[in-house]
């Protein structure tokens, strides 16, 4: 199977000029990028989707998890709610289940048209009963099923190592590890005695990956629980490794990303993002949240896009969505619908920085223009979420203005005064 | 009546005493920011209540809006917002009443504990009849009755004059003006051809606040009304002329504010935010928003809250609550609920930049061991909102984990392995 990194050295992959499109970028240098490896295109071969561009220069991408839990498991739900999320915008769907038949849930989330991402790890803990039962051949067995079932990207906690295990016995957190990924390894690693197969097997594991054509995801087990964890030193050590498997798996012709952290106060955003994205080379980054603050638990969401805007500002190329009931439960599909409309607001914010002058031209100068004319039928139509906004415009009755201001509309009163300009508003 | 900067010249007032414990500093650093102008305490001399400090090394606060409109005029459920914007954590209300009777219902605000704001233009373009008959003497006459019937601060559009009326025909904006004060005084400049009379009568302005002990928040009548409109000239004009009546206002022992936009791509935000600081002698700013995209309508609380988190990064103090409803219809009490919510957790993360250790030490450190320890009854007590995440966790039942990861917890499995530790952590 050849790998789009192969591929793109003699000619223009069909995914670099779908992508590229789609992005509405010149296919010659998003294929460089690509060859960089500061864009990913992951798209395994035996899928026929349309794939997506994460990376510089791309807009900025957003995820949403979905999956059943031990205390939660109806299937069909969730692929409501991985609908629900298509809906809403996703770009990435990321089948996290780990109740009833994970398999048979997968397949009926490749069958939607989107990428998709899993954690074979979990599964293969399901499988065998326990952590603790779980030997290394089953794992690469597991990842291996994962990929012919036709997985697009896997999130892969090779970074959790002996090295990141013992800074963060030396270096402890209040919070320890929280990511799942990273505490199933933590716990193979102390009972076993042994390094993470994944990281002491990396070689092996890339055969796999590009003997099938997927993406690796390189997961952050040890990003940080808490924000009073965000210096703790475990994650730099693991991102450390991070950078150096991120190269390996480039050589290797492999398209890979790296995941990012967690719980950050908004003031260490920007040098945690710039940081990661130096110690990878500008691989693309994939971050959960960052979540700003813990004591607004139902409002994770929130927290999540705000610190998902300034990583965004920062460099971070992908967002995973944090529903409403992160810390709580799992999400229902009300959440998912908030969380991925929230998750969109923060990229699409993000992508002011990296689009520039085409940034204004997609919906936000004609926005303008339909607030200023009170035409509301535009408004509605160019709205992320306009059905919603209609719903909250409506209610006070179909007036001219808005109930809020009523007679004393700003935009009304100057009409009369500032001569309305047809052109195009001159932002240089 | 002395105003609070005279009364810091001879020693430590009441007002200041109150602030400085609230804020958790010293009562002698508090009086001399005022005395700088860095941090004001708007607080009418005819009120009881307990006041609170806004600026520089102070909490950020969160001011909410509520108040009739033309088309949606119910008194007392105005009265109900207010009060659940209060139970949500607001700091400062502002009635911006427009329909009905706007003194009375400004009279039933006024008896709420907590720092109240109006902008008297609005009643006095309702009691001329139209802004075309509204002249100066009835405005300054408004402008006295509020402070009379206790207010604590006032917007006042000071700075709509010639100057920023010209730039704004010069290099004019897709959206014009959205500010309605600020649309008031152009139409007024407009009609009679003179100049905004609290522009040219500012040092009268000045002894009637000085006379009546009232703080004055200087409009941004020119503030961008989208975010293609960001990069125009007007607003920039205006805010060379707030620094020049915020000096002016100081000299005159009257405490004073500036107001910010408004709509901003969230790149242009800090620069902005840094310009307008630097051009008002670091006076305290006061933003609504700023919205960092406007194709979301129904979610302008989640672009408030993520263009608010990044000003006060960047050094706002205080932030405007935007509701869901913003641009669509008058906010009834659900979105007063949700707005508030999110711009509290605006001005928390923001707060973790200015209260440095405080921030963790308040409710932080201790959410992250509650959650490690899975004690469910703290999180929900530590938390911000509580009730609401309660809720959440229970649909599922009441289970030792949550429904999300259940059997395979990261934090509990991880429990058996890293040793807990009862100590804080050392985040040095």
């Amino acid at each position: 199977m050849q790998s789009l990194i192969a591929e793109c050295k003699s000619g223009i992959p069909e995914d670099i000029k779908i992508a590229a499109k789609k992005e509405g970028v010149d296919s010659r240098a998003l294929r460089k990028k690509v060859l960089r490896g500061h864009v990913v295109i992951p798209h395994n071969p035996l899928r026929d989707f349309s794939p997506c561009a994460i990376g510089e220069g791309c807009r900025i991408k957003v995820n949403v998890n979905i999956g059943t839990s031990g205390i939660r498991c109806d299937p069909e739900y969730e692929i409501d709610k991985a609908k629900c999320a298509i809906e809403c915008g996703a770009d990435v769907i990321m089948d996290l289940s780990t109740g009833g038949d994970i398999r048979a849930i997968r397949k009926k989330i490749l069958d939607l048209d989107i990428t998709v991402g899993t954690v074979p790890v979990y599964e293969a803990v399901r499988r065998a009963g326990s952590v603790y039962d779980l030997d290394p051949d089953l794992l690469f067995k597991v990842i291996r099923e994962h990929c012919r079932d036709g997985v697009d990207f896997l999130t892969l906690h090779c970074g959790v190592n002996h090295e990141a295990f013992s800074a963060l016995k030396k270096d402890p957190r209040v919070m320890g590890v929280v990511s799942r990924g990273g505490a199933f390894h933590i716990a193979m690693m102390e009972s076993s005695g042994e390094e993470n197969p994944l990281y002491s097997e990396y070689d092996y594991l890339l055969e796999i990956l590009a003997e099938e054509g997927v993406t690796i995801s390189l997961g952050d087990g040890m990003r940080p629980g808490s924000v009073v964890d965000a210096v703790k030193r475990a994650k730099t050590v693991e991102y450390l490794a991070l950078g150096e498997l991120a190269g390996r798996a480039l050589d290797a012709g492999i398209q890979r990303m790296i995941e990012g952290p967690g719980h950050i106060p908004v003031h260490q955003i920007g040098y945690n993002v710039r940081m990661i994205k130096e110690l990878t080379n500008n691989a693309p980054l994939y971050l959960l949240g960052p979540l700003v603050t813990d004591i607004a638990p139902g409002y994770d969401h929130v927290s999540g896009a705000i610190g998902g805007t300034v990583a965004a500002m920062n460099g971070a190329d992908f967002l995973c969505m944090v529903s409403p009931s992160e810390h709580l439960a799992l999400p229902d599909i009300d959440d998912i619908r908030e969380g991925t409309r929230v998750a969109k607001i923060a990229a699409h914010a993000g992508d002011s920085v990296r689009l520039e002058e085409r940034w204004y031209d997609e919906g936000e100068e004609a926005m303008a223009f339909a607030r200023r004319n009170l035409d509301w039928e535009t408004q509605f139509s160019l709205a992320m979420f306009g059905e919603h906004a209609l719903r909250i415009h409506e209610r006070d009755g179909d007036t001219e203005t808005c109930s809020m201001c009523g007679d004393l509309c700003a935009v009304k009163m100057v009409d009369d005064i500032l001569p309305k300009s047809g052109k195009k508003s001159d932002r240089s």
